[in-house]
């Protein structure tokens, strides 16, 4: 008997897209519910979606429409469409660089009035179990107070946008949205309470990953919740945003954005911790009772674009949710006992198939997911 | 027992929709195939279509868009569908006047290579029984000959491009397609072959109309068809590409750009025909025998803006197709005879329903199926 359970994951971009390729690996083995859901966020300004943005004043769709896609049917229609709303127009006009799936969400927002109806409807176009919601459901814009960018050494400025802070040359302390505290989308609010397995990461750090704890119902359903909570850490630091970043800062910084919140598992690549103890050191506070840090081989075997290897990433996820649940089973705080049997538990360096990793021609770009 | 039998209908635009309309209903009714199929004019370089053209080398979308929404299902699905392909992006961007349909034909077309893939696949999408078909799978531009333009009188110009021509302050004298001898769309070429019923207008008569019989092969399909050709003439002159001109004007430049064309019959609106005894006159040498003109309210009413009530033109239709089946059951050179008991006979001024008519929004912009 396995256990099945719904599993969200929270993020936008690549990060998302390999948390959700390897939740569908799981629903394929019964270790989730098949129908998974991704809550997106909505801050982006930049590439086809900034455009739409500024233009008709809609959601940026691009993260929205990386996650649909990542879901999209495995059968002769789900991937026709996958692959028309993943196309971008090419030429050097109006249209170039725009993703045919950004403004078929654009023109469904427009016409539905509600982007949660669009997206179901292109949800059920690209034949996808699960749903694909948006975090809030107006348009945010990230914050940040950045050091080191002045001549006049640590002085801290206030930067604005996804693309400014995603790509500052100084340190970013700290992030917040405008408005600041926005409403979430109810049915993300809904699909976080109700989760069985939250995934928090991977993805750009400030501008992709920590926006959701900044939505304050957000950040209390993810506080409060019964679910398992797996936090998934970056392969690398991103030039830019995360630039020199450890695993431990990452995971400080997300301490630091949310004090009150707790984990059951902190996952990072096994290769991109050069020093685990200090990482160990980090998650301790942050971690429930049984909690832990696993370590385990994720990354695809490119080293041109770090990137998440969603077999892989399943393979560790599975484990991480095995052990959660056989703790649940001696006696942990939550969950249903007895449902340590369903999981297959895997350590060390099995085989990885990276045919289930994104679109090839989506790493040519450097943010396909706008 | 009623006859059906496939419908074809050729032209673009507005008096394209008119016609599918039509088709539907009498579809609905038993008289044709529920299946519908519209051959499209592919020579548009206005508007959103011109846009697309221009910067994508695309098929113009517009007017194939506006004959796949005018055969969109009557349900949940395929009205959603409709709205969302007929809208028209706001603002003063680079999306602004896009119809959203024209932008996910073309996404399909750019990833399917086949225009006649893509147009199925939307079909699909909007729960479409019949097909649309381009007439040519390459895009295609109107060139014409028009006096009255110089100073020197009637020296004849040659102008380029369907904006031009339709918009001439002249008079255009012929029109002829570039590349000049272009191949028919094979899809498109077999459907007008095995049609039962073909419809030439109504609709811009030298940029939506004539067109199709400047592509010889479905020129020639046309003249050596067995179906019911019927040739539905426009409520008035439209300005610019035919200012001014009569409805025996109209049959005329139809005969000068088709000699060999014959008839079955000519349906015009009873009131834009002010002496019949010319259109008459002008209309005899292209009937076959047995064929002849027929006189029907088919206007809607709105003055602002002709056009042919959908209704009002089925009932004329049936009205046209019963005749002619009368006539070959009674021994006409084409035909399975003993069908006319499935026709309806009406004549005179039954009421003009307008419910059917296409979107009033639409209404409001100059050229709505680009």
């Amino acid at each position: 008997m396995t256990t099945a359970g719904s599993a969200v994951a929270l993020g936008g971009g690549h990060g998302l897209h390999a948390t959700l390729s390897a939740l569908r690996l799981l629903g394929a083995r019964g270790r989730v519910d098949e129908a998974v859901t991704a809550v997106v966020t909505v801050a982006d300004d930049g590439g086809s979606s900034g455009r739409l943005r500024r233009e008709l004043g809609l959601l940026p769709p691009g993260d929205l429409r990386m996650a649909l896609a990542a879901l999209a049917a495995d059968d002769a229609g789900g991937r026709r469409w996958q692959a028309v709303v993943q196309h971008r127009f090419g030429g050097s006009g109006a249209l170039a660089g725009h993703a045919v799936g950004n403004l078929i969400l654009a023109g469904l927002m427009d016409v539905l009035g509600d982007p949660v109806a669009a997206l179901d409807e292109l949800a059920a176009l690209l034949g996808l179990r699960g749903r694909v919601l948006p975090m809030s459901c107006e348009p945010l814009d990230i914050e940040a107070e950045v050091t080191g960018l002045g001549a006049t050494g640590d002085a801290p400025h206030r930067i604005r946008g996804q693309v400014a802070v995603a790509s500052t040359p100084g340190r970013v302390e700290r992030v917040w949205l405008r408005p600041e505290l926005p409403k979430a989308c109810p049915e993300a609010l809904a699909a976080v309470q109700d989760a069985d397995v939250l995934l928090l990461g991977p993805g750009s750090w400030f501008t992709s990953v920590l926006p959701h704890l900044l939505v304050p119902e957000l950040r209390d359903a993810l506080i409060t919740s019964r679910a398992r909570r797996i936090v998934v850490l970056n392969l690398a630091p991103e030039p830019g945003e995360t630039a020199g970043f450890s695993p431990e800062q990452h995971l400080a910084v997300l301490a630091q954005h949310a004090p009150e919140l707790r984990v059951d598992a902190v996952l990072a690549d096994v290769a991109a911790v050069p020093v685990p103890e200090r990482l160990h050191r980090t998650a301790d506070p942050m971690l429930t009772p049984g909690g832990r840090v696993h370590l385990a081989p994720v990354a695809a075997a490119d080293p041109a674009a770090p990137r998440h290897d969603p077999t892989a990433l399943a393979d560790a996820l599975g484990t991480v949710l095995a052990e959660l649940d056989a703790r649940n089973g001696a006696g942990g705080p939550t969950g249903p006992a007895g449902t340590f049997a369903g999981f297959e538990t895997r350590t060390g360096s099995q085989a990885i198939d990276a045919s289930g990793a994104p679109d090839a021609a989506e790493t040519r770009r450097p943010k396909p997911w706008r």
